[in-house]
C-alpha cells in the first residue's frame, strides 16, 4: 500500500491519458474485443489475488453496516460474473466508425460524420467493486482512456483489478495508461481532476446528490449529471386497477434504493377511493411508510394502514432510497404533469391509463429522460432499455438523457472531401 | 434608457424563461414558422424604430475603429437581410418531435426515442446586431426560450429588435418571456446567468477565448466552447501543385479574421520547393506575413519575400485572426499529424494530396471538428455545411461538434409505452 503514500500527479496522469487515448483512437473493433476477451479471462485467472485483496478491504469496513459490507464483499460467483460482464462487452456492437448524414455539398464536395471516440473519460464513483473493470471496460470498447477514482473502501480491490487490465493491455502492446487508477484517497485530488481539462474531456459521477453537485459546481470539463431520481406515477381517472396496482407496487418496492424507483404517487380523485384498499394492503406487506396528503390520508386511514402519516411539503420533490411513498390526490390529468414539472427531477415519470388521448398527452408534454405509460419506473436502465450496459443515466439534456452506454462515450467528426475547392 | 439603472433580476427572468419554455415545448412546427415569419415582417415594419436605436448605438461607438463601427451599423439593406435570415429560419425542417431507435422490448414494451427542446438557452455574445434575432429565432424554431447577453455597443438596437419579437409573441398569445434580453452592462449579470443551473440548460458563449474561458470555468450549466480554431493544412508529398496553391491561400486570406482560417502551413520537405514560390506570389499580394521555420525561411528569402520572420515556438499553436502565416516543413504525414496533434485547437485541419491512402490516414487519424482533404478550411460553417443555420462552432466533443445548427438546440426523451409491465 505504499503507492497511497505518494501523491499522484493528476497533471502527468492526465497527459498519459491524453496519449494512450491517441492509440486507443485508431484501434479496429476485432482487436478491441480480443483485449476484452483476454481481460475476462485474466480476471477469472487472478482470481486469488483479487479476493485477497478484496479480503484486506473487507477487514477494514468492519466497522460499516451489514448492507454496505455485502455490497463491497467479493467471492468467486461474484467476480465471474465481473468477467462474463466484460465478454459481453466484447460483444456489443462497435459505434465507432459509424458514418451518417452523407451528402454532396455545392462544388462536389463530399460531407459525412463519423462516430469516433471521445478521448479520455474521468469517472468518480462510490465504493462497488464491479464499477472499476465495468467502466473500464466500456471505456476501452469505445476507444477512450479512463482515469478511475473509485470509493476508497474498496481500494485494495480496485488496485487488484487495475493491475490484471494494465497487464493485459499491456501483452497486447496497448499503453497502460488507458486505464488510470487515482489510488490516493485524499479528496483535493478529486478537485484537480475536475480542472484538468486540457487533457480529459468528459467527466461521469457515479454517486449521490453532493458528488454530482461538486462536479457542476467546480468541473471546467463537460459533466454527465444524473443519477438523482424524484419519480412519480399518475393513475388516471380510467385504469384498470387490477392492473395498476401491481405496477405502482413493483416501481416502490421492487428495489427502493435506487434512482428509478418510485417517489411519489399521483392518483386521480375519482378513482383513489377504489384503488387504494388494494394498493393499501400490498404496500403495507412489503412494508412502504406512506406519507399522505390531506386527500388521500382518511383513505388510507379508514383501512388502519400501519405506517401512515401526514405528508409535509418536503415529502414532495424527494427522492427517498427507501421505503416510503408520498401520495397525492389530484384534480386531473393537468394538475398531475404540472407537479411532475414542479415536483420531479426529470428522470422517470409515468401514467397510468386506459384513455389513449392521455397516454398521448402525457407522453408529449411531460418533459422527463424517461416518460412511461402502463409501466414500471424501474425499467429506466441502459440494459432494460436494450443498450447493453449501461454508464451513466443521466438527467441533464446535453449529449445523453437517460441511460447512457457506448454511444455515449464518442462523439463525432466532420470529414469533408473536396477537389481543392476553395470558399467564394 | 431607465430600464438600464434598474438591476435584473436574473433568478426571477430564469423562472420566466423556464414557464415560457414549457409553453413553447408544446408548439408545432406550422405555429413556429407563422410566428417566425410575422417576426420578419415586423421587424421590416419597425425600420424606423430600429435604425434610430441603431444611430443611438453609433453615436455612442464614436470613439471605436472604423471596422467595429461598420460591424455595429445597420441600415435598410442589413435589416433586411436578418428579415430575410427569420424567413429562413422559417422554412428550416423542424427537429422537434423526430423519432429515432423505435423497438419493441421484452414483455411488449415499446420504446423509442424523440427530439424535443433543450428548454432554456443562454447565449452570450458580443456586439453584432444580427446576433439578437438570429439567436432569438433559432431557439424559437427549436421550442426553446432564451436569455440574451448581448454586447454593450449595440444595446439600443438589440432592445428595439428585442421589443418587436416580444410584441409579434404576445399578439400570438405566446409568452414574451420566452426572449428576454439582458438589458444592464454589469459584467456580474454574467457570472448570474452562468450560475442559473437551476432554469437555464445550455450557455453558448459566442466570443473571443477569453469569454469562452469565463464560461468553462464559471458556469454550473453545460457550455458549448469553441470558437477558437488553429488551423493547419498540410501540403503531402504528392500533390498538383496548381490547384493546391489556392486552396492555401483562400483558407488564409479569404478572411483571416474568422475562426476557420488558416494559422499554420505544413509542407512536406520534398515539394516544399517547388510549391513555395507559387505560394509565395500569391501570399505577397494578399499582403500576407510569413513566419518561416529554419527549413522554409531560406526558400522564403530567396525570393525576396517582402514580410518575412523567424518563426518562433509561439508561432505555432497560435490563432492570429490576421494575415499572419506560420510554415513549418515535416518530414513526412506522421510528423505532420503529431504537430496537428499537439499544436492544433481541434477545430479544421486539412491534407492537399493526391495519394489515396494518405488521405484516408489523414481522416481516420487526425481528430478534429472537422477534417478536410483537398479544400480550404473556410468550409467550417453551418450554412457551408448545409444545416441552413449555425448557433455556435463547438470545439468541445459532447453533444455537438463543429457547426451546431437546430439539432444542436435539441435533446432527446425516451417514451415507454408498456401493458402494465413491472421488473421482474
Amino acid at each position: 500500500m505504499s503507492e497511497n503514500l505518494i501523491k499522484p500527479d493528476l497533471q502527468a496522469m492526465g497527459k498519459a491519458a491524453k496519449e494512450a487515448a491517441r492509440q486507443l483512437y485508431r484501434l479496429d473493433t476485432a482487436t478491441k474485443n480480443s483485449v476484452l476477451n483476454a481481460m475476462a479471462a485474466a480476471l477469472r485467472e487472478a482470481e486469488a489475488e483479487i479476493l485477497a485483496a478484496n479480503a484486506e478491504d473487507m477487514q477494514a469496513a468492519g466497522h460499516l453496516d451489514q448492507a454496505m459490507q455485502d455490497r463491497l464483499r467479493l467471492d468467486s460467483s461474484r467476480l465471474d460474473s465481473i468477467a462474463k460482464d466484460v465478454e459481453n462487452v466484447a460483444r456489443l456492437k462497435d459505434p465507432v466508425g459509424e458514418e451518417f448524414d452523407k451528402r454532396m455539398l455545392q462544388g462536389g464536395m463530399n460531407i459525412r460524420r463519423r462516430r469516433v471516440p471521445l478521448g479520455v473519460v474521468g469517472v468518480i464513483y462510490e465504493a462497488r467493486p464491479n464499477v472499476t473493470v465495468d467502466v473500464a471496460t466500456l471505456c476501452l470498447k469505445s476507444g477512450n482512456a479512463v482515469i478511475l477514482r473509485g470509493g476508497k473502501e474498496t481500494l485494495r480491490t480496485n488496485q487488484a483489478m487495475a493491475k490484471v487490465l494494465k497487464t493485459v493491455l499491456r501483452e497486447h502492446n496497448l499503453p497502460e495508461q488507458a486505464v488510470q487508477l487515482i489510488e490516493s484517497p485524499d479528496r483535493e485530488l478529486v478537485g484537480q481532476l475536475l480542472k484538468l481539462d486540457q487533457y480529459v474531456d468528459m467527466i461521469i459521477p457515479r454517486g449521490g446528490a453532493s458528488l454530482h453537485q461538486l462536479c457542476k459546481e467546480q468541473s471546467t470539463i463537460p459533466v454527465i449529471t444524473g443519477g438523482i431520481g424524484v419519480c412519480h406515477l399518475y393513475a388516471d381517472s380510467f385504469i384498470d386497477l387490477e392492473m395498476a396496482v401491481p405496477v405502482i407496487v413493483n416501481a416502490k418496492v421492487q428495489r427502493p434504493t435506487v434512482c428509478n424507483a418510485l417517489d411519489t404517487l399521483l392518483l386521480h380523485h375519482s378513482i383513489a377511493p377504489d384503488l387504494i384498499p388494494d394498493l393499501a394492503k400490498s404496500l403495507a406487506e412489503a412494508g412502504v411508510e406512506v406519507r399522505a396528503d390531506v386527500q388521500s390520508y382518511p383513505l388510507f386511514e379508514a383501512l388502519n394502514y400501519p405506517k401512515l402519516t401526514h405528508s409535509t411539503h418536503q415529502d414532495f420533490g424527494t427522492e427517498f432510497l427507501d421505503l416510503i411513498l408520498s401520495v397525492k390526490v389530484v384534480e386531473d390529468i393537468d394538475e398531475a404533469m404540472e407537479h411532475i414539472a414542479e415536483y420531479g427531477s426529470g428522470h422517470s415519470d409515468g401514467i397510468l391509463t386506459l384513455k389513449t388521448d392521455h397516454a398521448e398527452r402525457f407522453l408529449n408534454e411531460v418533459d422527463s429522460a424517461a416518460v412511461y405509460v402502463n409501466a414500471s419506473t424501474r425499467f429506466t436502465d441502459g440494459a432494460q432499455f436494450g443498450l447493453g450496459a449501461e454508464v451513466a443515466v443521466s438527467t441533464q439534456k446535453l449529449h445523453a438523457r437517460g441511460p447512457m452506454a457506448l454511444e455515449g462515450l464518442t462523439t463525432y467528426k466532420w470529414l469533408v472531401e473536396g477537389q481543392w475547392n476553395v470558399r467564394p
